[in-house]
């Protein structure tokens, strides 16, 4: 594979813009981990790609979980003594706390009050609530409006349904060279929230897409589902087809913050890390990397000690670590094109460095082979090596069958892709040979 | 075990007071590596806990060395040509050399100078000096006592005795749940100096007299011995049941200093030294780690490497790092019952980490078990996870039957209490089992 | 082996004006890879040490090299239209590109343009360029030189020599007490440049005139040999002799610069790398360590995959680091004789260290053995332990047979020399005795 259909800097500008397009047309849906918004998602997602949509049956033990009924909601308010609306569900989805059961009372505000959900810190957003596993229901709203809520009656509604239904999720498995898998998963439960996780689903997207149109030694899997109870469920009917995923990335929150962040797999020196810390530290752009830690998204499932999988997630700043973060200030101003843009560029780069690693074999190990006869040296000497001369060198030194081509550009210090061109040039010329333990 | 006993500051604090209290009541006897002072000391000792006493006669050979004889002393002085008496061991004992043989001798001053033992560089304080095993005698007194000195013959008498007798030291065993054992020693052969050591003693008095109060896993064996001779002696006389000694701290001047210091074991990575660190780590006093040096106190003896024990040592500032260490400054206006107390607290909370340890296996190890249904997990959703959901989660993600629950705490970077917490609740809802192979 | 023929500083200090002195004789001779420069140079050094000269001839197959034709140069120059000389390889050898092919010819000053290399940014010094692979010629001369030719017909003449003829290189092999070899390598191809390396050639011949005057363990093996192409043909030619090569170091570029560079060998963690981390970490001199990298002098060959000899590179400021690099810049004024004896200083005490180490064993494993009664622990207890006593308590303590001194020497963080003298007191006393597993 190679990254000639991207050449431009403009190409992968056009497709931040593109992203962003997706966002915009998902950001209204009312999503949640099970019910219509999700379906109504994934048939937007499978314009661009062809995805499978799966549907689990409530009541299914999924491991030590049972799916839930099905939540749906058409309208939603709060109306005051006056019968005015001080909060309505058609402003925005999120003023429903999320699987909220189907209500409709009238009661005193000092009854509503418990109900109620504001951020006080930032008392003009609305908070993002959930209260999937326990039957409950309730609204959110900033705090400015909470404060102007006076004495008296309230009419409440929440014309929602719990009914026996499906989880629903969407898999898109897209064939390469071998039978061996990378897992690229996101969440889609989550409703008018853009950088956690339309940015996700829109990377997933497009990544998708893009590998669609070139030629890839590994397998792809994309997952698009609904948090925890999505991956649960998932894991619990694919178990055997797991030993095939030999790396993945749950992708999360990539289209707002000034950096990068990626938090390692369970396993702390898979491949995926250290690819991924290739690619970052020779990014050019701040990063930072974090050591595993069993609470964020669902390389949490990925990672539980039953499956260990090669799952790390890539995230700009992540879950819980920005004011913004399951607000109604999540939303699409939040996120920028170019930063999803530079995600998606450096996704590929991540997956470029799978794609182009393995094992080779210096067939001139004892001293160097001259590279100058072969017009591969600078014929003038008494100057400096430059970078492709280097890169050759680090190869060949280091393929002795005991490296590969990431171990060298780690002790090289240098980006996977210098050494994967050096290696390129002496495959060319018959100074390497692939090893046969690493088809 | 669990610290119920102490919940209460006020608890540890009173600690600290008797610690002190006993302290104060050694302080007077001159003690050495052998003699009376020694068997006054555990007299003492064993009016808060039931000593055992043991005596190994002199000329016993105990590996390279040999039980040397057994010294006492009565009195000693050095008169002026006026019969003055300007050093006088009745004022402080260390105004003589430890183990000096008796003399009544005339002598000049000239004479007399090359055994006068002073500190110019603190003028005020009297240095303590020993000279056990070649036999000599001398005198300890301040610099200014030193200048004041006029020429003229002076009177020195020093009524002390070089015998046949014994060596001897108490020992405490506490039998635990099982055979295996933690070992605590202090070193008893100090006379009047305060930090070092009669602080270990205290606190190895008070750590035995609380475990004594409560059910523990572990065995535990506390030695009160003379430094060097007298961990020798114990090591020859006891190697079989060293085998049984899977932890072990030495402690020592732990009454005075702002930070602690933790020496580790020879091993560098024994479960005593990770407890500890572990413990210092999240204590929120400053704190130091150092590698194991074969200089110090006696894990010197535990730690040579025909035995290679698991035995670190606990101190606030060490042996020979600050100014008053072993002179007539180390005395009980040095150390602070506070200190103490807080001495005392760190103590005992590496031994609950030692007491609490073990391997676990989650019972759900494919993906999260559903903690929400058994009431671990907050209701409502899109907040923050609690510390002690955390715990439960780091618990679960490495209760896969290779790592104990401190390695989880290191890895979690948190105290080993919130994870032990963490796995007891998981227990309590049969989440976890413990592992058979660490029983 | 031990410094006593070396014990004063002023007989190091001599030591470096005899290496100026040395290069200061080689200094005006052209060298190259081949020819009689190298032959001349040779003859030179044979004066200190009894070198063996080596002929490889032309053509001769080495890995996937070939010995080039022999280079030889009489004279050569540049005049300008009016017939004066404006670049004279009189003045300077290295106004020639080396391995320039013979030409005489008349040419325009545009035409000559492209084969005149300058240093715009030090427009004063001459450059240092070769061809040795590629059949071309061309001049080297200050970028001011260059400024103020005029246009016009110029005339070159380059009387040189490219026939089938050897490649000469000199190695002195001084045996030991055993079979296993110390490589000392430096390279003789360049023409007037003194750091680089005729200061490495001045280290490696005083060195071997010093270790003939001692006895010692290893046998060693010095190589004055042409960069690349010579470590290459000798690796070619003594494959099975690189068995016994144990350790191995590149002299270059010790002349000149405030600190030393050690750049380790590809194995990371060979035991000339230890030693020499050591001996710089200790040596009061500013010091840095390099991990090892595929491009440099001819420890690129010593540490290509197929022999991966324990061989690394000791400089002062490493190769193209310095701005008078491959430059007439790089004089006799740029190099210091007492530079140049602080860099025999360290290589000695690098040797030193190579054969010293060695695994012994304590033979009073189970406590500290009595030193006192041995005379080696100071009679006065209750002060501070010295250096001798804490060498020779650090080398009881991890002598078990599983520790080389210099394990002990790192472990202890202190210089090799001290665990040395420790460890032969303890030999003296019959502490310590010398493991056969390393003899």
């Amino acid at each position: 594979m190679n990254k000639s259909a991207l050449s431009s800097a403009q190409k992968v500008a056009d497709v931040g813009l593109e992203m962003y397009k997706l966002m915009a047309e998902l950001y209204p849906i009312c999503r949640s981990i099970t019910g219509n918004g999700v379906r109504e998602t994934l048939h937007i997602i499978g314009k661009h790609i062809p995805i499978e949509v799966h549907n689990v049956p409530t009541g299914t033990k999924v491991f030590d979980w049972t799916v839930p009924k099905e939540w749906n909601i058409k309208n939603a308010y709060v109306k005051n003594p006056h019968g005015e609306c001080v909060v309505d569900f058609r402003q925005s989805n999120l003023h429903v706390v999320n699987y909220s059961v189907p209500v409709k009372r009238r009661l005193s505000l000092s009854e509503l009050r418990p109900r109620l959900h504001t951020l006080p810190e930032h008392p003009e957003w609305v908070p993002y609530r959930t209260s999937y596993y326990s039957e409950d229901w309730g609204f959110c709203l900033s705090h400015t409006q909470l404060l102007e809520l006076k004495e008296g009656e309230y009419e409440v509604c929440i014309d929602s349904s719990l009914q026996p239904g499906f989880l629903t999720y969407g898999e898109y498995f897209l064939p390469g060279g071998t039978a061996d898998e990378v897992l690229i998963s996101c969440h889609v439960c989550h409703p008018s929230l853009a950088n956690d996780n339309l940015s996700g689903i829109a990377l997933a997207t497009f990544l998708a897409q893009h590998l669609r149109a070139e030629t890839h030694r590994y397998s792809y899997r994309f997952l698009f589902i609904p948090g925890t109870i999505g991956s649960i469920a998932w894991l619990s009917q694919h178990e055997a087809e797991t030993l095939r995923i030999k790396h993945g990335l749950v992708l999360a929150s990539v289209g707002a913050g000034d950096k990068f962040t990626y938090k390692k797999s369970r396993r702390g020196n898979a491949e995926i890390d250290r690819a991924t810390c290739n690619v970052l530290r020779h990014s050019g752009t701040p990063y930072e990397i974090r050591e595993f830690s069993p609470y964020g998204y669902d390389e949490r499932q990925f990672c539980s000690p039953g499956f260990n999988l090669p799952v790390g997630c890539l995230m700009r700043t992540p879950n819980g670590e920005f004011p913004e973060y399951h607000t109604s200030a999540d939303n699409l101003e939040f996120v920028q094109p170019s930063l999803l843009a530079e995600s998606f560029e450096v996704t590929l780069e991540i997956v470029d460095a799978l794609e182009g690693n393995g094992v080779y074999i210096n067939q001139n190990p004892k001293c160097e082979p001259q590279l100058g006869k072969r017009g591969l040296y600078r014929s003038v000497g008494g100057t400096q090596s430059e970078v492709e001369e280097l890169a050759m060198l680090w190869v060949l030194n280091l393929s002795d069958g005991k490296h590969t081509l990431l171990d060298i550009a780690e002790r090289a210090e240098c980006p996977f892709g210098e050494i994967r061109r050096g290696a390129s040039l002496l495959l060319a010329h018959d100074l390497l040979k692939q090893s046969e333990a690493y088809a």
